[in-house]
């Protein structure tokens, strides 16, 4: 039985608590939150406290905070001899090095309050400054997911620069998608099934082999049709630019 | 029974043959292209022919060519009596005026010949000149697809447009997060979980309430640290515009 404590009340401390709590191996032992009505949210069975110097013993404290709160929250911590982990993708391991034992348990998803995830399915990038502690976190990670990854701070740092680009861009190139669609009462759920098949393309082809459209085939009739059509600077510009970028990429001038 | 002959070899030609040689109600009548190998692979029971003016009588003549060669292969047609559409999502119905009965036939999808796509999902934008010819089409699409919709020439083109932000430029930010990931040794497919959730995320969220991220919440100290991580200064021109686009639609300043 592993004995875990979740410092934080906002989505990744939800769905860990979720996720946890459907292992039989884990036990929660506190959930810990400055507010109190959040911690409401974690049921009635559930020990939790907004004094973070009044802490149950466990074998894993979970910093599931903002970034800017983890050294603060750490340094505050007693519990010199237990694991004290983040699950941040941008803050580096060695905030929390004035714990000797300490890590990061870093879960790559997109997490909304409103929208259930198959935790099974979330890839857990762990990294720990102890040997044993890099066992006890796979041993965690793997009890709620089926996939682990050692990766240390400074590939922590890229995957979460990546995961700007094909999270929150992405889902911004489909606002603006919808945006087009709108100006023409055209429903954006027409979109919808190549918004899908985009994404499970790249599950057995490369990015590079998937790439088709007017920039790929160096089609400098439709990109200027296209860039007549976007009255909207901002678009024109984001168009111009990734176009670019695509024709960069297969050597394409226009 | 519905007659059809498809102009054109190529991957939306190839996915429209294998949707309609699936319905016992429609007949396919001849595959018309010029490249004699290409017209092999509709296989040993399948009228083929190179000659654009020795065509079979059909129902429906479906120009499944690149947007260049629609209207100059559109007119060497001498089937005045029946109707002619093309696939195209950015050429306007117009360019078939030659013929009285024409329309156009538009899977939206990303298609290419390696990948497998159930075109039961495909949504299938039409247009026709006369009634009595969408009826017709109609009754084609839905033989072969789940989804159907009336679509005229400026919302096709609209559509085509938001297709090239959803899924070229999407796949262009997945090919980048693969190259930051590349630089660092971390597996790309780690993001694969991120991008499926990303893209299902929009199924029932709109993209304007799935955003996250540092953009989203004018972390502009998390933005700073990522401009300094890219080296690649096209990349870096990408984040920054794509950042202050965000927080443009969510009205924050840095």
């Amino acid at each position: 039985m592993i004995k875990v404590s979740i410092l934080g009340t906002g989505n990744v401390a939800t769905h860990l608590f979720k996720a946890f709590s459907s292992s039989e191996e884990i036990e929660i032992i506190q959930v810990v939150g400055r507010n109190t009505k959040a911690l409401l949210a974690f049921g009635h069975n559930t020990n939790t406290t907004s004094n973070f110097t009044d802490l149950k013993v466990s074998d894993i404290y979970i910093i599931a905070l903002s970034d800017n709160s983890i050294k603060t929250v750490s340094e505050q911590l007693t519990k010199n001899n237990a694991l004290i982990v983040h699950t941040s993708g941008s803050t580096p391991m060695a905030e929390l090095s004035k714990h000797k034992r300490h890590g990061v348990f870093y879960p790559l998803q997109t997490f909304s309050k409103t929208t259930e995830v198959d935790f099974k399915k979330v890839p857990i990038c762990l990294e720990a400054k102890k040997k044993e502690d890099m066992a006890l976190l796979k041993k965690l990670a793997n009890l709620v997911s089926n996939y682990s990854y050692e990766i240390d701070t400074e590939q922590r740092k890229s995957l979460h620069l990546s995961a700007v680009f094909v999270n929150n861009f992405t889902n911004h190139l489909y606002q603006m998608g919808s945006d087009l669609c709108k100006e023409h009462n055209v429903p954006f759920k027409i979109l919808s099934p190549l918004i899908q098949e985009t994404a499970r393309k790249i599950e057995t082809l490369s990015p590079f082999d998937a790439q088709t459209g007017p920039a790929r085939r160096g089609d400098s009739k439709t990109i200027t049709n296209h860039l007549e059509q976007l009255k909207n600077p901002e678009f024109k510009a984001i168009y111009k630019l990734l176009s670019k970028s695509i024709q960069t990429t297969y050597g394409k001038k226009l």
